[in-house]
């Protein structure tokens, strides 16, 4: 597949700029293979193979649906304290599909579990097995039909052939758009970080477009790091995180039965070992990681589907943080205030409704909000030197924050979200056929 | 203003036949006014005066929201048994206003009570003085725009000059048209009944059609009788019939700071005086008051903004009615499923999606699902005989029924919402221009 990386990161509100990229290499211990198993036809690769050569500790975030996809129920049914591989599939969800559709997926997983551990044999001086429940799943697309395990079982020969102990920049943006359903662009973010002396990677890749509102994880997101930590940090570093960056994003307020975040490290760098989340050591760390993780939701969010704005939405000065996060996802969640941006109408009277829907008690004299820097209201009226042209004119960006400040206490919420356009009907309303 | 009724009530998903409301005659003791206050400009009418010359017992519900417009905190505030008169305005919510919004309704109030009490010196033999305090509002469209009360307050003599004490087909369908904004016809229910022998008449008009969620009553319902009722009777019934019609509808999640359903009573005819609403001897009443809402209720979603469809949703054999309601607004709130049925895509993945997403524990062995009479799911798999070419073929109705069996009690409840379009997106993005 040929890629024009610069058409694609340049398009939609919120620009990746060509270096971002320019620099992604590789984490030492994974292996990324790509293939079209013909799922959505050949024209695109549609199967993503990540390899962990010496497995790797991980912790995953799942979807808060009541109804479950088949994978997600496999991943956690596994009880492997180390993961050798992750299989990420598009265009099925394998949700809805029954014994049959959990079937599939262990004889997936029994079939690469068996070429795997020769592979093993192949590379390595004290090759191990790799077991079935080593293995964990990834699935998006459409809900209820049926998984095509044939078709994949089939391409597995021609994932293990492609593993490669390093990956480059190319195969990091193949990856993110192999794992692609909707979405306009592959969605990538990196950081660099210290662990005491020790220099630490973190890579991510992550998926939208459509059913994106928080509930827990939210789409498909993947995060992988080269440092050393154990299955319990790793999963409270991304729970912590998780917070206010993949449950920070509402694109059309549905929620998947198939989401799914997860961090894997590979334990290749050999950093000071921790126990303990809030020690002082991997503060670093974690401000990398937030960063990696809200650069992904904000990518799903910038390209969510038929988005031509994206929205910030600020609720500060709150009584509590979930108050605040109340009216920030009644306005992210509102069509009223989606559409009336998409048509670059300043129409903070939406605003208002959204905030009163919320159920969120306010003191209405205190009330402010502002269109970027632009007072709106103060102190519960009109500003005074409120010119509406002015906000029209503001409207016309591609970056819309909203600033709601509630003078109530001290806590607040940032949510991100997109416009309500046609477009978004357009994908929606045929997007099996 | 000329009104092809033919033409208007024959658009949409919810056709009217003319028949239905052949039969609108008057409720004795109410004179309706409409004019245009050139709110809307002067093409069609945009206030509408209801008249009681002696009174009106009353009962309202009125919006959850916890931002209220000014009409409604002055109707909270008017603490007067009898109502003489409602005032509705278009175009204009008179919300967020301020104590200027409020100060203007006490004017209007103010000058109509001193005009209204000028009309029954001259009209009745027993005159009695209209006070500010028996006159209430309905107010509806723009959130935060300046209330015009000047142009309200100089229309008020031509509103008292068309006082009439019968009214005709053609005046409740001026009513309906005039509290309009951007709904595209007119909402009437009528029904007849009796009280022991006493016929009793039961009016009603409504408004949509954008900002439709239910959180206690929603949008604009004013329902008039002739019957004999105590406030107390007519809260009792009002709130109890609200909760499967008017709380029942979604267009598109979002609740307005304006909401208000009343219902008045004249008290012109001479019925049993009944003091419990479980009297058996208002059975009849009560069922043709539930018909008058639930008739509005739906008109209001049928034309809601841009739909094309008309979705009904049961979730029936749930273990509370709560659970049962959950579920309906989870499916009758998803932009996804809500596409999905606009695009006439049978995508019962997404009503999969929004039962899970609904948060309510279901065992979804037992779930079952139809689309129509086409079971889709039945006990958690694809049904046997399932053919998607003829559910495809159903999807093109405008009326879509949607039935989710979850066989795990006895409750249910029904919902009523519309599809999502490009219409909707287009009616939103450009209201205020």
């Amino acid at each position: 597949m040929k890629i024009n990386l610069k058409n694609i990161m340049n398009k939609g509100p919120l620009k990746s700029k060509m270096n971002d990229f320019q620099d992604l290499e590789h984490i030492d211990g994974l292996s990324i293979s790509t293939i079209s198993a013909n799922l959505y036809g050949k024209a695109r690769d549609d199967l993503v193979m990540f390899y962990f050569r010496d497995g790797a500790n991980y912790a995953s975030v799942y979807t808060k649906s009541k109804i479950i996809s088949e994978n997600i129920k496999w991943n956690l049914n596994s009880k492997s304290k180390k993961i050798k591989s992750l299989i990420v599939n598009t265009r099925n969800a394998n949700a809805f599909t029954g014994s049959k559709g959990y079937q599939g997926l262990k004889e997936i997983a029994e079939e690469l579990s068996i070429q795997l551990s020769k592979k093993q044999g192949e590379d390595e001086d004290h090759p191990k097995k790799v077991l079935p429940s080593e293995i964990i799943f990834g699935c998006t697309g459409t809900i209820g039909e049926e998984y095509p395990t044939e078709r994949i079982k089939k391409n597995i020969p021609e994932l293990i052939s492609k593993i490669r102990y390093t990956q480059n920049k190319l195969i990091w943006i193949k990856a993110a758009l192999g794992i692609m359903t909707t979405d306009t662009k592959p969605k990538l973010a990196m950081e660099e970080c210290y662990i005491g002396k020790v220099k630490i990677r973190i890579y991510g890749i992550a998926k939208g477009s459509g059913m994106i509102y928080p509930n827990m994880a939210t789409t498909l997101g993947y995060i992988f790091t080269d440092a050393n930590f154990s299955n319990d940090i790793l999963k409270k570093l991304l729970k912590k995180n998780i917070e206010t960056t993949f449950n920070a994003i509402s694109c059309d307020g549905d929620t998947s039965t198939n989401d799914m975040v997860s961090i894997f490290s590979t334990a290749k760098k050999n950093n000071l070992i921790i126990k303990n989340i809030n020690d002082k050591k991997i503060k670093d760390f974690n401000s990398a990681l937030n960063s990696v993780l809200l650069n992904l939701a904000k990518r799903i969010v910038a390209d969510g589907e038929g988005a031509t704005k994206f929205i910030t939405i600020n609720v500060k000065k709150a009584k509590t943080e979930e108050e605040a996060k109340k009216i920030c996802f009644s306005i992210a969640n509102s069509s009223l205030v989606k559409t009336a941006i998409a048509g670059e109408d300043p129409n903070w009277g939406r605003i208002v409704m959204a905030i009163g829907k919320s159920g969120v008690d306010i003191n209405l004299k205190k009330l402010s909000i502002k269109f970027g820097d632009f007072k709106i209201i103060e102190k519960g009226k009109l500003a005074e030197n409120y010119i509406e042209s002015n906000v029209e004119n503001y409207m016309k960006n591609e970056k819309i924050d909203l600033t709601i400040n509630l003078e109530m206490g001290s806590k607040f919420f940032i949510a991100y979200t997109m416009d309500l356009t046609k477009k978004y009907i357009e994908i929606n309303s045929d997007y099996r056929s």
